[in-house]
């Protein structure tokens, strides 16, 4: 007797990049590298910012994509066994009090080491190489040999190891840098030289010459990086946060950073994203602002991601614990 | 019977950034990094734009720094065997029909490969981001989410394999790049995947997802990449000088990037130098101009030059040729 298959919905929204849909072309070419484990999956549809949502929930046991209704998903989706997120921080639907008990919650980290490592090599070298200036004077049509010394042998204090944080470990050994991991429990990393919890971090931040963030964004990491903080830095110190706006307090950072009291830094996220025009960030000196696209793959994002999910979906049907679980008490 | 100690005399030109300054302080740290052949030099002198030139040359044996006059070095500096130039491109002193026979002349190369790589790690990659038009909108305070694909698997035509050239080779493997090296003989190289000689260089050109200009500048040189070549390279190709400016047509260069028939452009380095504020290179869409800063290691270029000379002094010494003679026929 073969196993009943089981049904998916696939939710996107039109209020994200398109890079980030997950379309019936993606679908068909990851069943095509996952032939066995497709088989076990029946009817599945796409819908669009909630257009076929409710009648796929009434017997969907699969998920991908968080609906932007979640009340009452007990009622609405009995059958719902598994929801996964199409992103890594699902900072915007916590907290979880809207997830059934009993229903797996998956986000997608591991889809974004690739791509971040990339951004890091370059983030750690824009600002050791004094970038924003240059960039800044190129606009200015202006010629100033701006000198700046090797990488190699700097410290990088690493505040968060997840996906993202040991790419930017695995960038900063590329570049012969001393990493100083940061995390929840002293756990060794094959790309940190040494890692610390955070009841150590005010101690290791003054050993810094680059600050990376790339922590969930939770209650407990809010302002993780605050004016405080930012005085335990070296003068010459560097700031890259990867993670999500609010995990630093930038009105801190831009004060340090126009009172040359920093050394610069390199911000992939902000808060409100897209920074608004009249954003005093935008023209602040030593920064370099970047659009939300560190950690983001522009070409395969939705291919890499239905990998992850794959290799879910058989620790799933061997009904095995699936990797990835949102801890609903940590908030990621 | 001791062996008669050497005269030295270290040519300084303010003309010249101050980091390429050679002071009696990075002279007496050399001599302690090289203590026994530091005994071999007898009397040194420190001289700016020829202010003590000519008296030291009377006596000298060995010659940091080129003189601004050349003219009859025969006559003025009859003891002269070794004339060092702290730079490595030597276009500037073109031809050599001013080098007395028997003076070896040898040159810097291998001061820039660290600092080299690391700039080429970031320019690949500035590139592949779309950073030119990423700075760009934070100079409009415009925000658009840009991305990108992943730099991995893409391919660098890396023309020159010298020290700048295996530099930019080295920081390709780091980000897993395909290499293809162009040089004058089919020399295998560790960080290149294959090696063509320039009679191949149009048939690879198609091939790039970057081309970089790593090579000296000569009369074979000048305008190598011109725009016919231009138009053999695929219209996202990014074109990477870090060489000098004569060995790319510029103006070529800005029509393609302006009728975005190119991908991007990181120039470290333009002609003349510095760039005039009139020049319309400096707001070319998708053009990065670096302040010719790429290779040279702002804290410790002249330790690294030192460290090069002495293990030359050593060989000198010996009898034995020195590393890094320019070739007066090739002019590198």
């Amino acid at each position: 007797m073969a196993a009943k298959k089981l049904r998916l919905h696939i939710e996107n929204t039109r209020k994200k990049n398109p890079i980030f849909h997950t379309l019936p072309a993606h679908w068909a070419a990851a069943c095509k590298r996952h032939k066995a484990l497709a088989r076990r999956i029946g009817e599945v549809s796409f819908g669009w910012d909630g257009d076929a949502l409710e009648s796929a929930l009434t017997d969907a046991t699969l998920l991908i994509g968080i609906p932007a209704q979640r009340d009452n998903l007990v009622a609405r989706a009995p059958q719902l066994k598994w929801l996964h997120s199409t992103s890594a921080g699902v900072d915007g639907v916590l907290p979880l009090d809207w997830l059934p008990r009993g229903v797996s919650f998956t986000n997608n980290s591991g889809a974004h080491g690739r791509k971040a490592e990339q951004y890091m090599i370059m983030a750690y070298n824009l600002i050791n190489s004094r970038m924003a200036a240059i960039t800044a004077n190129q606009h200015q049509k202006h010629w100033e040999a701006l000198f700046s010394p090797s990488i190699t042998g700097k410290t990088a204090v690493i505040v968060g190891l997840g996906d993202l944080g040991e790419a930017a470990a695995r960038a900063a050994k590329k570049l012969g840098l001393n990493v100083i991991g940061v995390r929840r429990s002293v756990q060794k990393n094959r790309y940190a030289d040494k890692v610390v919890t955070y009841k150590q971090l005010d101690r290791v931040l003054p050993l810094a010459d680059f600050v990376v963030l790339a922590v969930p964004l939770t209650a407990q990491t809010r302002k993780l990086l605050d004016g405080r903080r930012m005085d335990l830095l070296k003068p010459s110190a560097g700031v890259i946060n990867i993670a999500r706006g609010p995990v630093a307090d930038y009105k801190a950072l831009e004060q340090r950073l126009r009172a040359g009291k920093l050394g610069g830094a390199v911000l992939d996220v902000v808060d409100p994203e897209p920074l608004p025009a009249d954003s005093s960030l935008w023209s602040t000196p030593n920064l370099i602002i970047t659009p939300h696209i560190s950690c983001d793959d522009g070409e395969h994002y939705i291919d890499i991601s239905l990998d992850l999910w794959f290799e879910n979906l058989a620790l799933f049907l061997a009904g095995k614990k699936l990797k990835r679980r949102i801890d609903p008490k940590l908030g990621y």
